[in-house]
């Protein structure tokens, strides 16, 4: 196995669990404030995904976090396996999810020329922006899995 | 680097990118033989998504080919680098394209209980059905690719 920053145990691989526990906790909260999201099953499912990315992301956060504290290296085979795995599938919901919740929220915006939802459409969009942000640290922790597990 | 089925120059390298340029082909033709699309930002980027899509497997079905035929190994770092990359890009692009183009069917067919442009309803479905089928191939080779270079 091979030691670089962002690998299980590391400061940078904290870091990027972190980033997408926040930003997905950020999308949750923004669609949760906006009372009419159960109308669209995008939105919806980009709840129910946002929530499945931020348990994950936080419980490897705090695998991490003991690690580093306790200076741990997390380069097990099967652990390394199972992380790459969980952000392998966490990370294709999360690009669905807001890219489906996007498709919506650019008809509303862009096609239908306005939203009707009135102080609701920001909450829609910045939750879509949570989203997207969340999904690019967990897609550079999944190329790190597997360049971990087939460099191993 | 190492040899295994699905990496570039075998007949299931060939076969997976044939199976992307078909499914991607076809959903361009589905997309297209509606006369509403355009009205649809996430429908009109699905076409070029699917396009792109469409080029690059052509592209390299089209060197597969000539690999199988003359029995030539393409495991050149530089080459699959290459490989790498714009298969990561097409891929992301892809599933985008399919997800927030699925978003507006569902919110057509389910949440809005009806959907209103009549023929052209099976069209986006069986578009949106077609970018899907194209993407599972694409991540499978853009898997083997990074698998190739990593543990090459």
């Amino acid at each position: 196995m091979k030691d670089f920053p962002g690998t299980p145990g590391t400061v940078l691989g904290l870091i990027l669990r972190l980033s997408q526990f926040i930003f997905a906790a950020g999308s949750i909260a923004f669609m949760v404030s906006s009372s009419s999201f159960f109308n669209f099953t995008a939105f919806c499912y980009l709840i129910a995904a946002m929530g499945l990315q931020a348990i994950w992301s936080f419980v490897l956060a705090l695998m991490d976090a003991y690690a580093v504290v306790r200076r741990k290296v997390l380069h097990n085979p099967v652990l390394v396996c199972l992380y790459l795995v969980g952000d392998w599938a966490t990370s294709t919901l999360s690009l669905a999810a807001a890219c489906s919740s996007a498709g919506i929220t650019v008809l509303f915006f862009n096609d239908l020329r306005h939203c009707y939802f009135g102080e609701e459409c920001r909450n829609y969009q910045l939750s879509v922006v949570c989203a997207f942000l969340s999904w690019i640290p967990i897609s550079i922790s999944s190329l790190i899995m597997l360049w971990l597990l087939a460099a191993g």
